[in-house]
């Protein structure tokens, strides 16, 4: 008889809860009994896992101790709260939230870079899984440290308005419909208008001027490469885009790595694939609805002798979160339950 | 009796075309004649200058030698038959297409930053006006080299659809109105879908790997600052916005500077407006009918001593091209003609 594990999927009704029902659903995981929780107002929303239809319960009043794994998909700040009480109940949390990035008991993880990281889990209970943009960098990163090491590394992130939730995809879809009809976009969740428009900060703006979304992206990237001296500088912008992450890379390496060079070690690392078509990799054209990191547009920096550049693209759902968070549990099962 | 200068139009149907004749008329330039001149197929259409209406002719067949002055806003392959063409004839030529930009007897002027290379033009009598990015990244590069040095200069540009032109700006249209009725959005003139995606390319892509943009970008940066040896490493992008050209600028300085310094070095340069709000500025909130170019987001680069961060962003067809032209043609009125 094999063991089954009871799961809670903590914002199953937000876009990456949603996307989450629908890997583990899909995945060979041996799931039990399935949670799925959201916020009071959500609560009692009907949604099939394998077949079989639940309602959604209210996340303040469920009991963790009744499920084995619990994905968390919700915003920072309620991560925060409800993580911690799921993990004291005794359920192992995998979390998106970034809320656990600078916990350093807390590993960060993206099972192609660092599996060996998940032995670390058992002291608090919970795993981080990074930002899409985190993910993208350290999968194609790993292979470059380890051939020739690396010296500054300088990033363009270009989120979509779904890394916002679904408000982020409503407010873009409603004021370009509203601007095709003449109308006022009404700016509401972002800063400024987004449709037609791109804006130069995701995240709150700390002290020292950079966001959130940019010190999340160089932490997670130095954590899950096990690199804490690496040098990374950030520029992370919002663009009137649907879904999707997309990268600019702009990279010294420690020694010189030429870009036919780069393209093979690339290709044979887990999880990217490498399109040299000179137009490279777009969202709509090939990340959206897979799995993969798409590289390409991999060439020399003309201006220094070991510069190295790249665009990233991926699915922020999938890799950038949901799968992401399977692969872990994958993972934990496999080896560690 | 004061000088008048009889004048040519070349490209007047086009978007850098018709705000040249917009810029043009509100200016103080003492124009006299003005020919306004366009492909044989949108020759006889009726354009007002200065209250005058005129119609524009066929450049194939125009006499340059009939005005003083010849600003050309056509295609690279265009500019480079006919602005010869019309400089041989006498014409002093302004062109933004590009064709010149690797031509060391053409100068390229940006007013703010390099005026005094206007002595150079009598070889050719052809001088260039930058790319858009090339413009702001040299007006914000030249009081920070001026002050502290240039170390590596990390830059993503995000073109909009109408530096291809108005093809580029008709297809944004049509594909999201498409896609809004649930049609296919048909791409014809960009290589991907450009409605809620963004192309990791624009221009072509030469043998090393770089594109056309990138390459400009570099050079003619390097040229209106008079530093050969700067090491600009560019990638370019185009988004699913209609008008404006928007930085990402990560740079090295030769000293320490830090962000207040920065803003301060920036606030007192000419033709910059520094937006110190944490959100930045936008091309719809701030740039798009306006002349300066909005810097925002000054900030230093956490991962190491000397780097520095900053956005830009400027209306493309004003300060990014037609703009700069115009300024150009004030400049050698005053002190050259």
């Amino acid at each position: 008889m094999s063991r089954q594990f009871d799961i809670a999927i903590v914002g199953a009704t937000g876009l990456v809860g949603g996307m989450l029902v629908e890997l583990l659903a899909a995945s060979d995981l041996p799931v039990g009994e399935v949670a799925l929780l959201a916020s009071a107002e959500s609560a009692g929303k009907r949604l099939a896992f394998r077949g079989r239809h639940r309602s959604t319960q209210a996340l303040d009043e469920f009991d963790f101790s009744t499920v084995q794994l619990a994905f968390f998909a919700v915003p920072e700040a309620i991560a925060q709260v409800h993580a911690e009480r799921a993990a004291e109940a005794g359920a192992i949390v995998i979390d998106v939230s970034g809320a656990f990035a600078a916990d350093q008991s807390v590993p960060v993880v993206v099972p192609e870079v660092n599996a060996e990281m998940l032995t670390d889990f058992r002291e608090r209970g919970i795993i981080a899984s990074p930002s899409p943009g985190s993910i993208q960098l350290a999968m194609v990163l790993k292979p470059v440290l380890d051939a020739v090491g690396l010296g500054q590394i300088n990033v363009t992130v270009c989120e979509s308005v779904s890394e916002a939730g679904r408000p982020g995809v409503d407010e873009l879809a409603s004021q370009t419909a509203r601007l095709l009809n003449g109308q006022n976009p009404e700016p509401k969740l972002f800063s400024q208008q987004i449709a037609f428009n791109a804006l130069p900060q995701t995240g709150a703006v700390l002290e020292s001027g950079a966001s959130r979304s940019e010190v999340r992206l160089a932490l997670e990237t130095m954590r899950v490469l096990g690199e804490p001296g690496l040098r990374i500088n950030a520029t992370c912008l919002r663009l009137p885009v649907f879904f999707g992450t997309s990268l600019v890379v702009q990279l010294e390496t420690g020694q010189p790595l030429d870009a036919g060079q780069a393209v093979a070690l690339l290709e044979s690392a887990p999880g990217l694939v490498v399109v040299e078509r000179p137009e490279g990799a777009t969202l709509i054209g090939d990340a959206l609805g897979h799995d993969a990191v798409w590289v390409s547009r991999v060439r020399a920096d003309l201006s220094r002798e070991q510069g190295l550049n790249l665009c990233l693209v991926t699915d922020n759902l999938r890799k950038g979160a949901a799968l992401n968070c399977v692969q872990i549990a994958e993972l934990l099962i496999k080896d560690h339950l």
